[in-house]
């Protein structure tokens, strides 16, 4: 090609398409990846209190327990997610 | 610039970088989005069964409850999620 294409070529190239599937991201990022699969139990007897809110975003620093931080993920990333919550009755 | 350093220019141009943060994603493709915020609630006395499993991953097409689907999930994307179980005693 002339040189003048090579240039056009050059300046009309588009900026890269980047497609983020989320569905193939692991959503758990730091919380205890020494084990192959995080399964927590809950005998419903010891539950102390009577409303316990438990972590489904991942991002708790007391996790199995929700402490609030799905907060900040869903504010920062425009998710909906949120705790279950166990209530005695 | 001459026509061949805008050749080598564009010859050597390397490929983008794509950092994917995983922590800046949803983990919640699917599930209820018009809601704000996916919460849900047990009452402990209503549980039928012995042993209930809640899901964490966001997969479940029976949501809140787990259907297994983290299975696939952490098989697709190298993680290590499961469900929360509720245990009668
Ligand atoms: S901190 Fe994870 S659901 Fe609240
Ligand atoms: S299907 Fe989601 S934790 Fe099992």
């Amino acid at each position: 090609p002339s040189c003048s294409s090579i240039g056009a070529d050059f300046n009309r190239r588009q900026k890269p398409i980047v497609v983020v599937k989320a569905e193939v991201q692991p959503i758990n990022p730091e919380i205890r990846k020494t084990e192959a699969k995080v399964v927590d139990s809950v005998v419903l007897t010891e539950l102390a209190k009577p409303l316990t809110a438990y972590c489904r975003c991942w991002r708790s620093g007391t996790f199995p327990l929700c402490d609030g931080s799905h907060v900040k993920h869903n504010k920062a990333t425009g998710d909906n997610v949120g705790p279950l919550l166990l209530k005695k009755e």
